[in-house]
């Protein structure tokens, strides 16, 4: 095995410290592989009972590979490899190791313990509180996660900022610098786009699938297996399922999809199938001989996140897109067989006026959800904000940003899941994921020359090439910034995005300022 | 959890060894049953492409259960056992553990290695030998496996016969001997069986079903849902699925069963649906409080078949249950509308006479099957046997034994799977398991009087609860023959099984013995 695995990935003359790291490593990255097998049955097939078993499971398998990653041998080849003669690629495979090893490392096992009682305890009472309408019993849960964040990041590093040191959790190889700056960007451009859009007189055509009656889930079904196959989705390597909320996982040789299903409006289950389709692309782009090393695993969460969005946004709401698709949803839904492609464009890019929900928001809206929650996130756990006045800072922002106020604290700051699980840094890896999108397609655009009539011809090869070649083939090898400057020429920033959005939505709504 | 754990199980008091050696060997059960989940999903669910990804992480799970199985904590923590006051639930604990890390501590891992890697090697070639009718490309595979296991069984225990070394993998706690003996009387009674069967001039409605069309596999489906249904299979703790070959995996919360269909014949994905549901029950019927420790695991192979083969054949092959049950199948299929319960219950109990195949065969052809298997693959471990003459050897025992000769050795020494995967004294366990079902059986008559009636009503709650109260509960707390001499008063053997045959196939054929 191992002189097979350094042939394919031209190690065999690497040092012994470097053969031994790697073995290690390919020993966690399978023990956390087997745990995404097992989560992904628990949301897909496991029957309900069996939850007591698969937790423990689940627990056993990361707690392995923590012991695995901070094991003495482990430390001693990283310790070997300080002054070792690499190649670049071995380098990057190193540098990533270390840094998993040396975070791990730097965290003693009580507090992964109590972090992890924390959140078994503020699940429940999250469900619960959001259920009643009832920050006040979910309040403690909520200090408790910020106070134990806090003293992770204090461990990890006591000299840097702790939200900085959160981030990079979900996103260790971009700058929090770079990212707050992309942030800030969005918001500086959306809230007047929204603010324009809502005084528009423009009516698109947002129903024209939902005034046609029911669309049956088989039939949906059989609609989204036939886009997956248009846009070349590998079945001897995947599988499409149902799961109450839609996710992709698996590794190169086995990247799954789910998605759900509204009957009254087909364009749900149909856009996240595209959206969980460029994760799997990412996944299964990554190079077969590396799985199990760092060059065959994906360079995290925002990375991931543009694969999604790129596909469902830039491929899957556009006009092109509906130009060569409609015909087959009208073979599906008989029903649908008057809406014209640019109906179906304008349904699929509603920007919805009074959507307090950020699952259920618009490519526009959509961000400024995520800069409020990324805002009171990064105040709570910087100290500059008490968890009681989480509900009213929240209110206020939805009501400076997006012009509405919730009236609940269901629908306002207990809807997502993501603080309940003290994840803090999480949120703005999906704005980043659409600004490195946007980033990705035009320079795609730029090597390979206006890709509509491609699209409206259904000939989604060349895009993936140019993705496979300049992104999914690379593995972690680069960090962030440099993997996005390689592939377009530029340092990550949200200019791209920018110009998307106001190009696209400036059409769709005759704003002035385009 | 541990405390929780202690609690629910009574060990509060326990050493403080007796608990560090729980908590490891937890470990070890929660990476066994992950493995179990990625095997089930690789036979069910999993595309083509994902095997180089699972076979990796399959690895990895049972190199590390050996792995802290063998661990030193767990030896320091047996050897302080040795002498504590334990009860006797918790010395059984400490019995079935202690048996498991000393097996696994005495065999080198090289050698652990070297079995996998033949095995990885052998596969293959079994699979084109038997596809090319070719013995000869098989036999080196074969003679490298009897001689791994020849090694393996001497770093066990070099001063014991190495077939009972190896059987033990598969049955721990039965005696070779009294295996042996059971094997014997079912040769001794069958063969002659047989030969009178084959002379009888009775024909049983052998093609009751077959003779009535097609039957649709959506349909054949629905029916092994009731059956399940009917059986008590508790939907929330399991699932149906179809695979190549059925099986049932699973855990106390998770028991799950497959099944296969054959359009031409219901009967085959019915009876097998009945066989794998008792396999699950006994999982399923194991105590939830003792998950992932001795006390919450099966009795190895031989009880586990007993249960398949008690619902199989006991209830599922009987004339009361196709009087109960007829109608339900006749729903399902108007097609079988007039098919009485008699020939039901002939077109599942016909013994084929010219069947060459294990896997195809009927209730009693099965077990010469077995004991040809047995008989060989002890020769060639003792060294009585040369790999060379296994398939003359082979061959004479069907004449002799069944009195039918294959013509080609794939129809013969190559059909089964198991040497290739170097599996010497697994065969036994599936003949053994029928003569515990008949004896079980019986003493479930003993205890609840006649089960005809309640099994023709449909009612299968007393069975059920008989077999959780004396098998299931008492997990692998019991040696194999303490546990059947505790269900049923005497000593396991073959006596219930023969007397069961004699009767039921005497009546089905008409034969002088009775």
């Amino acid at each position: 095995m191992a002189t097979n695995a350094s042939e394919a990935t031209g190690d065999e003359d690497a040092p012994d410290a470097y053969r031994t790291l790697l073995e290690e490593y390919r020993r966690v990255a399978n023990l956390r592989n087997a745990g995404g097998v097992l989560s992904w049955d628990q949301q897909v097939m496991m029957p309900e009972g069996g939850t007591p078993a698969r937790s423990q499971q689940l627990s056993t398998l990361s707690g392995l590979s923590h012991e695995l990653l901070t094991d003495d041998g482990v430390g001693a080849a990283l310790a070997d490899l300080e002054s070792a003669a690499l190649s670049a690629a071995q380098s990057a495979v190193v540098r990533e190791i270390r840094r998993e090893h040396d975070r791990a490392a730097a965290v003693p096992k009580s507090l992964i313990e109590e972090l992890s009682t924390a959140s078994s305890e503020a699940l429940p009472a999250w469900e619960r509180a959001k259920a009643d309408d009832d920050f006040e019993s979910f309040a403690p849960h909520l200090r408790r996660h910020v106070e134990l964040s806090r003293e992770y990041a204090e461990h990890v590093d006591p000299d840097r900022d702790p939200y900085e040191v959160l981030f990079e959790e979900f996103e260790p190889c971009l700058s929090l610098e770079r990212a707050e700056s992309i942030l800030e960007t969005l918001r500086e451009t959306l809230v007047p786009m929204i603010d324009e859009i809502r005084d528009s007189d423009v009516a698109l055509a947002t129903d024209a699938f939902t005034a046609l009656g029911e669309y049956p889930a088989d039939t949906q079904e059989e609609l989204c297996r036939d886009v997956l196959s248009t846009l070349g989705y590998p079945w001897e390597r995947g599988r499409l399922d149902t799961s109450s909320h839609p996710f992709s996982s698996g590794t190169t040789f086995d990247a799954r999809v789910t998605t759900r299903f509204d009957e009254s409006d087909p364009l749900g289950s149909f856009l996240s199938t595209v959206h969980e389709f460029g994760h799997a692309t990412y996944t299964l782009g990554l190079p077969d001989e590396h799985y199990g090393t760092p060059l065959g695993e994906d360079r995290d969460l925002s990375v991931h996140e543009s694969q999604s969005r790129l596909w469902e946004n830039h491929v899957g709401r556009s006009a092109a897109f509906w130009e060569g698709f409609l015909p087959t949803v009208a073979e599906h839904f008989p029903q649908a067989g008057d809406v014209t492609p640019r109906e179906a464009y304008e349904a699929a890019n509603q920007v919805y006026e009074n959507n307090l929900i950020r699952v259920e928001a618009d490519e526009l809206t959509y961000h400024l959800h995520v800069v409020i929650r990324y805002e009171i996130e990064r105040d709570l756990i910087r100290g500059d904000l008490d968890v009681e006045a989480v509900p009213d800072v929240w209110n206020d922002k939805y009501e400076a940003y997006l012009g509405i106020r919730p009236d609940t604290d269901a629908e306002g700051c207990l809807q997502d899941i993501h603080w309940a699980h003290g994840n803090f840094g999480y949120f703005p890896t999906y704005s980043l994921g659409s600004a490195m999108a946007a980033q990705l397609y035009a320079a795609a655009e730029d090597d390979l020359g206006d890709l509509d009539a491609s699209v409206a011809a259904g000939e989604f090869e060349p895009l993936h090439e140019w993705l496979t070649e300049h992104v999914h083939r690379h593995g972690a090898r680069y960090e962030t910034n440099e993997l996005v400057e390689r592939a377009t020429g530029d340092p990550f920033t949200a200019d791209a995005f920018v110009d998307y959005v106001t190009e696209k939505y400036g059409g769709l709504y005759d704003l002035d300022s385009v």
